[in-house]
């Protein structure tokens, strides 16, 4: 009972308040705090660790596919910010701008980068002149500034953490096929790592990038049916090239501009995670992401044969590399047993005199709470499995709850209902701009994707009537 | 004659003139590229890469000492930087300043971090409460600005990338003992990564950091006999843990403030490995930085037995881990060995058809040119051990150098004439701020720092003639 008062004390239910659930998790599970800037947050060690693991798998997919890393400046003059007209009035509105520097007023105000297509483009036109210099597959891990109204932790910044990848290529095709690969790039990491299963497919006119030809999204669904776009490609075609004047000699001895891509995933995933897997008694982390996977809580730590028998455990749970931790504090273990599932550790082990005499251990899922014995002698040689399908468990369960909250609209009250509790109304849409804008006006729902297969289930728009062209998906996002 | 030719257009000798030489190296080994806005440098792959490899191995280090990665905001309110005096004074000159977010003009204006102590600081306040939470031992990686009028790539930029870490601690003692350990902790970077001899010692109150008790630093001498500061650590006592009220409950029941350190190290780094042990054909990289490890040229790529041979030493060399490349393009044998000097490889490997008769490859040390043969079959094996004793050759050089380029002084003018042209004047110092300012003034040599063994070898300071009391460093410096 003390326990369960603690929980209760400790943390927000989902239903009663999903957006207050959300922040109760972020801070106490350690993951951030504010700082003395709206819209600027801190990492703290355990939030912060969740990323370096994302960014480890993520720089090895990147260097693996033929892409190389580099730093870019944080600073882009306010003059070669005005190139890309589209790209400007995108993200204009929004930019935190320098104006003073060693006590003197700049000339030329810089604008703290937001994201770095002109910076890229520029570096790019002195970079290269033949058809051998290309393609040009460039990436950087770094922080950026939106200058944003409304912000949440992870999810909306005014700062943010990201990697952005920036590439040029000879031919059309082979830059539409990058923009592509890329998506898949992240449609794996949600698949191999964060247990997330994404709806993939192509963004509407109305909602792709500014000064992009073509934007890819993926799109998470979190528990309260709103969905997350958590991570874009784009295909540029020669817009930026052009406006940049990115030239090169091909062997055919003409000069020409080449096409580019970009594609980013951020500190938002972090918020994915949260809103995808956790549960009212806090963050529920996949496997592959958690900072620790195992945390062992000893009953009596002053008892010798506990002692040997977590020394024994941490040893052989390390030759696997997996990444374990002990709680030797003098709290008890039923607050330790709280504390590790607020902060979402995938396995707990329990390590005490009873089951040790018997050469046992028990072992709890995070996941739903399971509770196992084992033998102590070789539990450490199965862990690796047993996270392996503790990811899976949550990757099949989070599929299974986005498959049940999609559902095929024909008539615009059946759009109208689905999107406003039940998820995504995939939808027959007739391609005009007017219609996503009387739904969002109607229902605040968007447009988030046009899936790569097209095929119609109904031959007219929900909105207009009009002859249906396009199957999209719509919902709340955050 | 025609690979002569090319080195000789392709970079300035160091003793035709050095600072040339330099910007010739970091520009023609691909290291990094000018930006639109001065001092905001593009790290290029090769130059990022080395980047890469020096955060691999302190972030290890860090992570191994018990430090936790964390990520701090980009931007500090005026308001809030203004707190701690001395620091203030320090750095309010050369800060950058956003003044307009979102269309607006802000407030509070806010200052692009040039360095985090004020952020951190003000993050304590409010994360420590009791004993039991001291230490707390954060770090981060990240970009920093500073606003230079002189500009200089990797030595001094307007923009720099680095790790800055900052603890707290409950008693002054550890605290002190902290900012000796990461000094340790970046001398060894020096000897097991850089091979680079570092001076270590005690920086004077003239040199010391803004709003410091006592900062440490790492020196490291350039082949022009200029010395780099090439890190520092910092004992803050409680002066900003007073002026930001970081409090906490000692176990006593007494509420006191916690004493502070911090200590980083930058892309300064970069600079250093290129004057310390770069030479006229360029680049010369210490073997466990340096992205290419070995870089294989095939004489005659077309023949099968050099495909095959490539192929097999490629696998073996990957096995042992070593960062091996092979350029197959159509330049001539000559251009490789020319651009993989110049880029630093510390060691090539020709396969011809010549050698491969007798089953044997060329390898060529990029450190002194030395050339053998070796048997294909098991040379892989030998890899390692060779990279072990190019980097021992590296370091021992560097030493010798260093070494050879300390001079006891006793006058003034001995003093005047050393660090004119020959690196640094040991020297007897009273401890006066007004002789460290007339050696600056009359030579432009600064107190680089005061060795931990403090062995007087003179009884009077060379300056004023008054009573030696420390033994310090003085050199001009970049």
């Amino acid at each position: 009972m003390a326990d369960l008062k603690f929980k209760t004390e400790a943390i927000t239910s989902r239903s009663e308040d999903f957006a207050q659930w959300y922040t109760d998790v972020c801070k106490k599970a350690g993951l951030m705090d504010y700082s003395d800037v709206k819209g600027f947050i801190i990492y703290k060690p355990y939030g912060y660790a969740i990323w370096e693991q994302i960014q480890k798998y993520l720089d090895k997919e990147f260097k693996e596919t033929g892409h190389q890393a580099v730093y870019m400046p944080l600073v882009i003059p306010e003059s070669l910010f005005n190139k890309e007209k589209e790209h400007v009035e995108g993200f204009a509105p929004e930019t935190l701008i320098a104006t003073v520097g060693g006590n003197k007023n700049l000339d030329d105000k810089l604008i703290i980068r937001p994201t770095s297509e002109v910076l890229f483009t520029s570096f790019y036109s002195r970079l290269v002149n033949s058809y051998r210099d290309l393609p040009v597959l460039y990436y950087q891990w770094c922080n950026v500034v939106r200058w944003e109204k409304t912000t949440r932790p992870f999810l909306r910044g005014s700062e943010f953490l990201w990697q952005e990848g920036h590439t040029i290529h000879a031919s059309e095709q082979e830059a539409r096929k990058e923009a592509l690969k890329m998506l898949e790039v992240y449609d794996n990491l949600g698949r191999d790592v964060l247990a997330i299963p994404f709806l993939k497919g192509k963004k509407t006119e109305k909602e792709k990038f500014a000064g992009a030809e073509e934007t890819y999204s993926i799109e998470a669904l979190m528990h309260d049916k709103k969905a997350l776009q958590s991570g874009t490609t784009h295909y540029f075609g020669q817009g930026f090239t052009k406006a940049f004047n990115v030239k090169y000699l091909d062997s055919d001895g003409q000069i020409k501009n080449p096409y580019q891509t970009s594609w980013g995933v951020s500190t938002r995933l972090i918020g994915s995670i949260i809103m995808v897997h956790g549960d009212d008694n806090g963050l529920v982390l996949p496997p592959y992401v958690a900072p620790i996977q195992v945390i062992i809580v000893p009953i009596k730590y002053q008892d010798e044969n506990v002692r040997n028998a977590c020394n024994y455990l941490i040893k052989e749970l390390k030759k696997f590399n997996i990444r374990v931790d002990i709680d030797t504090s003098d709290h008890t273990p039923g607050w330790k047993f709280n504390e590790y599932e607020m902060k979402g550790v995938p396995l707990r082990i329990e390590v005490g005199p009873r089951d040790l005499k018997d050469g046992k251990i028990t072992f709890v899922k995070r996941l739903n709470n399971e509770k196992n014995t084992a033998e102590l002698e070789d539990f450490a040689l199965n862990v690796p499995t047993l996270l392996k399908e503790i990811h899976q468990e949550m990757y099949d369960k989070a599929k299974e709850f986005l498959l049940n909250s999609i559902t095929e609209v024909k008539t615009y009250d059946e759009l109208k209902k689905v999107v406003a509790s039940e998820g995504y109304a995939k939808v027959c849409w007739c391609g005009d701009e007017k219609c996503e804008n009387k739904i969002k006006l109607d229902t605040n729902a968007t447009s988030r994707c046009m899936p790569f297969e097209q095929e119609l289930f109904s031959d007219t728009c929900p909105v207009c009537g009009k002859k249906a062209k396009y199957v999209v998906y719509f919902a709340k996002a955050y």
